[in-house]
């Protein structure tokens, strides 16, 4: 699709989404305030994912959208992807200092050089801060922990399925490779049944993450030769330019190395993670079924609010 | 009490919240992940509030983390609290520059220079996002909002009360003065009641904001003079140092003018909010019966999770 119809077609499903109050403008590009039923769908599709969790009988956990500076460097974001990073600043000066930021406030003037940066960030991805709380050795048979919160990406766009603050509801597995291997095959098998009840025509892809620049292509391009992640994507805007509403990642032993799992053989753990974009799957849900949910097909709102 | 005493009794309920599972650690001090049962409380809280504020019909809406920086500017966060604000930066530099981010990762040198302020920043107060999507006029009878969500306030604490990512559940009424003042005292008695029911021992006491600086004195003056801001404070380390738990604010025209939101009359609205700290209710409740909910008085399990 030509940038201009794709422009069109995100500022015409925006308009509607905002007519309907599903989404409240608040004056940046993928900054939006969200209607009561948008949340109930949103719970929803949280709960859909939830219960084909349930068999492996994850530990279920929440985590705030803050990540220490600690396991943000750790993990690399900055490095492999300092564009889309939500490092977080703040003041640690005095009265005179405080003056001058007055005057510069006043006089509508950058007052960034006056902040420093503190020791956290908005995370980025929902399974980073699980690592950093796992103790060294894993039970047998490994661990699986799900929760569901806000992320952010710096990424302002008009697209609606783009926001910068978003939620991510992630199911990871640490264990052997075996066992983690057949945990993917499960996830992708779930996905295409969650996507095929919600009637939204998903198809998966490899994928690779966002790498930064000249370096970060030859990592995407690791990433795509092991197919370590596989995104589910569905056609909001046509088939020419689907998005991702849910992915599955293997991670090797890259976090098990990083964070010193280990399994009960002594060997760093594997990992992956099965994320589901949530707020991506809400706008897709209103973008195919209209902004009434009462007019849903009630096969969709059987799966949503069983 | 004396500082030691106060920080020993900090690290002892910390201590036994991580150690039943309820917190997890992140690394950092005011960052915690938290336990099912944790979050079960939480949403019990957040429920007994919203039921004392249905009779009101507030307007149910859900705002991200994520303040657009035009907003923050506008209510004058970073002027007036800038110690505890969070103005989220980014990288918006080349492969050059991105280069030289990396080099500075290696050497472990600080790389804050390299990058630069975003259009947003972490919410600190949950009623901040709501003024800026009114609409110039209010309905006669005014409006109610509510929502419940992540902010942020930069002051990382051993103190389990005080979290850098915290929850706040608020109703924000924009009306005329008298409606709005009658609210605030519908609020005093409802807040007395929730305590009350919950066991929690809350006193109310006149209070001000943590202003920065020797301005910042001044303002906090004004505003015990005019008793803008109530507080519920919950005595969890002692009659000496109680946690303020709820809050009762009465702005006056403050947004009204800044947002220009008018009443019928063509006046500048007045506003008040009535917040409750979850997760320090939460703390609180596991501090007074224990780490073990089944334990807990029937009565104020009837509260939470009737």
């Amino acid at each position: 699709m030509a940038d201009d119809a794709l422009r069109a077609a995100f500022d015409e499903l925006r308009g509607r989404l905002i007519e309907a109050g599903h989404l409240i403008p608040c004056g940046v590009d993928g900054v939006y305030g969200k209607s009561a039923e948008y949340e109930r769908v949103w719970a929803g599709v949280g709960a859909a994912a939830s219960r084909l969790a349930a068999p492996d009988g994850p530990v279920l956990c929440s985590f705030p959208p803050l990540l220490p500076r600690v396991t943000f460097d750790k993990v690399e974001y900055v490095r492999n992807f300092p564009h889309l990073s939500g490092p977080m600043f703040s003041f640690r000066g005095d009265d005179r200092a405080h003056a001058e930021l007055i005057r510069r406030l006043d006089e509508g003037q950058p007052y960034a050089d006056l902040l420093q940066q503190t020791d956290v960030a908005f995370t980025p991805a929902c399974c980073y801060p699980v690592y950093s709380t796992l103790t060294k050795a894993v039970p047998p048979g490994g661990i699986v922990f799900e929760h569901h919160s806000y992320c952010f990406r710096h990424e302002p766009s008009p697209d609606p399925m783009r926001m910068q603050a978003f939620r991510m509801w992630e199911n990871v597995r640490v264990a052997t490779p075996d066992d983690v291997l057949d945990w993917r095959s499960t996830w992708l098998s779930r996905f295409a049944e969650l996507f095929d009840r919600l009637g939204l025509d998903a198809r998966t892809d490899i994928a690779s993450d966002p790498f930064f620049g000249r370096a970060g292509r030859l990592m995407a391009q690791g990433q795509r030769a092991y197919q370590l992640k596989i995104e589910f994507l569905v056609p909001v805007f046509g088939e020419s330019e689907p998005t991702a509403c849910a992915s599955v990642n293997y991670h090797l032993s890259h976090f098990g190395e990083l964070f010193d799992i280990r399994t009960a053989d002594g060997d760093a753990a594997h990992s992956a993670c099965a994320a589901v974009g949530s707020d991506r799957c809400v706008v897709a849900l209103f973008q195919r079924y209209g902004m009434e949910t009462d007019t849903w097909p009630s096969s969709v709102r059987a799966v949503l609010w069983p």
